[in-house]
């Protein structure tokens, strides 16, 4: 045949191409549409659902099965006090401005990152170079072309200011989004006008759970906490043995201020996530060595503090051993999430690993590698996160509810040493504090060594004094307690685990993998082709009966045939051509195909 | 081997060791336990999540490949209107009393049910029968234990009422409620002290979408309406063709008033539906004939009116040609919901299919049909439901958004018929009724043909008056409309579809299946057993070297072997003895064991 080389760059990206296929293929929708739509939310039809569950059974094999974890399925609608303790309540924010005239709201830090993108390319233009698409959405684009801004040169410095500011973006607090604002006279684009102080607001949705009302509860930000507020049981089921990760897939909600960039910021979206267990004394993975060669793209926190953004490639072994990455089980699932996204389709050539900057980190975060896949909507995207949780989050929830979520070591040495111990003489001590005895007990239980040594002293010389916690003091005499030095024998090590948590944002790869799939063919550019993977594309095989009525029975058999052998395939009897049939199929991103023809 | 032999019924079935069993080994447990749980909340672990994740499996092989339908992926958070528009925030509620003194809020219809079956039970033992297990709570069962009741015995009069009122319990409205607790003293049973009269409560979590709070919205209480916004994507997506269906399988949210029946009530769950569209005028189905001789046990609604409760047995073909289900497409899905629960391992004996009462029916339901599964929780408990829900759905989003939801179908012969047809003077039609003008014409426009006829007379005697919908009386004039008979030729009949819905409830299918499944060895009623099919067993294979160390290289071939062939496999390689590997085995429904032993 005369066309069988394929060119797939002959014809640039045009996402306008792509989102009309995926709108007109029903990938996914707007959801609500025939109500106007709601900003996002989204539904996924017949291809993007499949393509979805496709997505989701390759990650449950890649991960679950392959490093058999324990996997769950908790609930989403959960009791105030738990994202309390989790820090959710208090700290799960972003910064949002408002347009001082209309009350229009804004995220701060988008606001700040389109002003100044937008400001840098008409520099460019005014220098003479093509300007570089600009990342936006496309409302905003529609406004702006009204009153078309002319290209206007910037002070070389101001270009170097505003370079560093976006390379360090994630960095910035409210009150330091507020003064850049203030400084560039960043206003709102849409109208020109001043915006507000930043201010934050909780990104959680809030309902209340039965009917009275008395009972507040969230809908789950991350599926993380199902996790942990289980791991006694989980660890129970794993017979005790450390390490271990649990699994889950499901749906989180973030009630974001302006989404509006398609799939890449949504307000319900599905996320994959684990929770690796692991001694915070030893986080060696004994899989390690499988992947110590792979090379990977990395952008370090020290690179963007500087203000730049190049990456470094090395492999995940080297990263590792220069404390680029802090530990083995955080690089092995580095390239875990590296094998599983190229797998899936993602382009290798633009996908990175970004570490977050110290203010950018998560509440509950020690250390986090972003996947960031490259997308023509939002430039270099998070679409996975590998945080280090440390032992935060067991941590809280133990303290909030008196259960011990650790884990008991037998030791095969019990351990021997001298240590303070404090004895009390209860009768004494309750007589003399009363009521606050226990408050008092608790903070000396807790005094480090050297502290007890000082109180050894003083309480030799005749008193000593402590602080309560609102900062009374009180005396103490050897009638209330001794303190001695004792020898401790230990067969059991009791410590609380360090979480490495990889979490997949599933919306945003499809997004991501759809973008790098997509092409046109060659001698006709309306022809748009998505070249997924077999492994996750929506359906397998097209079956094309070359003219209708005569092959019936030949389809049935065929698809039969297939669907037994575990293969989705699909026949496009209509009277079609065979041309528009393939032509129609490309669009699905449909691999294979099956024409049947009459024999020769 | 001596006891090869096996007897499930030796022991009688005992819920404790059952629900014991689910617990210990993490097939689901209270969600947020560690903070005291909530009601109506629960959490998978591993052999739960894995034995949901392959029920959903095999309903989407059963139905979703089976009968080619259209998969969707919708949002849970829905805006208030479309729920306004469906009907859910005017109809979407339970009956509630509260307790007058203590403010204890309980559902109307369980309580009646619950003290109606309690005095039942002490009649029975009373009259020196055995007391037949009353379903309840174990919570409130242990509140009882502590008051043990006394047998009374009733009139024989008192028994037959009451079983006539339970047996079309699901037939009352509020009001009858309310009357039935004061007729029959009905109290709070864990105070005595009376009730309230019923109020509605709906059962929607509320929450609100956006960073302003101005925006209301409910989440989803079912997946439907996610399919229904669609639909006219889907036809498309269908190539505008008739029937087809679109499936869903996803998390759905009712705020239940005081849910107390672990699995079988809860306020979060999974629900899978199928949304068939079809023909009003045709609702035969082309694959009927495949289970015409279907038989079933059903319990219509004239049964139930009647105060009875006895099933018929019949095939479904008798079902359909006597019009005791209402047509083929219902009765075809009925016995497609029979064949699946069957093949995943529920009791053909403890199923039944219920018919709804008129009063019982959804607000937007015909007809409809529940598969019960009987247990010891809740005795007969709906599971599935398969309704009729006519064309509601579609004809209140298209009237309220606008949007036409409807199938065009190109005639083979185009209709010819005669007509009266309205012609307006657009002119003296505006100048006399100026802005009710646009009203007035809607109302004419829907008028049947008897009444236009009856004006077309009135209007040819001089005038003729018709009524607004705020009750105003307009006089038309023939300067105003006329009205003449027409030929019509029609080549595209237009409609609304009607939908079919089989709706299912995961977790009481789930945890029914386990009900079924579990029994004690004859010789060890402390070894808890699940037989669950292979099909949806959470672990097909268990892996038992006979002494640990020696096998690990042949467990790892047997394992990737097993893997390979997409087999999911666990290795028990403890120190424990076989035996005892075997009993954990057993109690996480294993269906078959490779045990790794030294050749002879």
């Amino acid at each position: 045949m005369a066309n069988i080389t394929v060119n797939k760059t002959v014809h640039p990206f045009d996402r306008a191409r792509l989102e009309s296929l995926l709108s007109r293929r029903f990938f996914y929708a707007p959801a609500f549409e025939i109500y106007g739509g709601v900003a996002g939310l989204y539904d996924y039809g017949p291809p993007g659902s499949s393509l979805n569950a496709n997505i989701i059974a390759e990650w449950r094999k890649h991960f679950i099965v392959e490093e058999h974890m324990l996997e769950l399925d908790t609930t989403i609608m959960t009791p105030a006090t738990v994202f309390e303790t989790s820090g959710h309540v208090a700290r799960f924010a972003d910064w949002m401005v408002k347009d001082k005239v209309t009350g229009d709201v804004l995220r701060a830090d988008h606001l700040v990152k389109n002003v100044l993108q937008a400001r840098l390319a008409l520099d460019k233009e005014a220098r003479g170079f093509a300007a570089e698409p600009v990342v936006e959405d496309p409302k905003q684009k529609k406004k702006k072309d009204k009153t078309k801004v002319k290209a206007v040169k910037l002070e070389d410095a101001t270009v170097a200011e505003y370079e560093k500011i976006l390379a360090q973006l994630d960095n910035y607090s409210g009150p330091e989004l507020g003064q850049l604002c203030r400084d560039h006279k960043i206003t709102n684009p849409d109208t020109d006008n001043e915006v507000s102080e930043p201010q934050e607001f909780n990104l959680m949705f809030a309902s209340s759970i039965g009917p009275t009302g008395q009972h507040p509860g969230y809908l789950r930000p991350e599926t993380a906490q199902g996790h942990f507020v289980n791991f006694a049981r989980l660890l129970d089921f794993n017979n005790n043995r450390l390490p271990f990760a649990s699994a889950q897939v499901g749906r989180s909600f973030r009630n974001e201020i302006s989404p509006r960039a398609g799939l890449l910021r949504v307000r319900e979206f599905t996320m994959a996530e684990i929770e690796h267990y692991v001694d915070p004394e030893d986080k060696s993975h004994e899989r390690f060595d499988e992947v110590r060669d792979l090379e990977l793209e990395l952008l370090d926190r020290h690179v963007q503090v500087a203000g730049a953004s190049h990456t470094a490639r090395m492999t995940i072994g080297e990263a590792v051993d220069k404390g680029v990455i802090a530990n083995q089980t955080l690089g092995y699932f580095v390239a875990r999430i590296y094998q599983f996204l190229v797998k899936i389709g993602i382009n290798p050539k633009r996908l990175r690993f970004r570490q977050h900057m110290g203010n950018e980190m998560a509440h509950y975060a020690t250390d986090c590698w972003d996947a960031e896949i490259e997308n023509s909507v939002g430039g270099w995207t998070e679409c996975v996160g590998c945080a280090d949780r440390a032992a935060y989050d067991l941590s809280v929830h133990s303290k909030k509810t008196g259960t011990p979520l650790i884990v008991r070591q037998q030791l095969a040495q019990p351990k021997v040493f001298e240590k303070e111990v404090v004895t009390y003489n209860k009768k004494n001590f309750g007589k003399t504090f009363g009521r606050d005895g226990n408050a008092l007990q608790e903070i000396i239980n807790n005094l480090d060594e050297p502290t007890l040594l000082k109180i050894k002293g003083e309480l030799a010389q005749g008193s000593a004094t402590i602080t309560s916690l609102d900062g009374r003091e009180f005396k103490l005499t050897p009638d209330h307690l001794s303190i001695d030095r004792k020898t401790i024998k230990e067969s059991v090590r009791e410590y609380t685990p360090n979480v490495i948590e990889p979490s997949f944002g599933l919306g945003r790869i499809m997004y991501c993998l759809l973008e790098h799939s997509f092409w046109s063919r060659e001698q006709d550019v309306e022809r748009g082709v998505l070249s997924l993977p077999a492994v996750v594309a929506p359906t397998k095989v097209l079956i094309v009966p070359l003219s209708t009525g005569h092959f019936d029975a030949l389809v049935k058999d065929v698809s039969t045939k297939l669907r037994k052998a575990g293969v989705f395939s699909r026949v496009d009897d209509s009277s079609a051509s065979i041309g528009k049939r393939y032509a129609r199929n490309d669009e699905l991103g449909t691999p294979f195909g099956v024409t049947l023809d009459f024999a020769c």
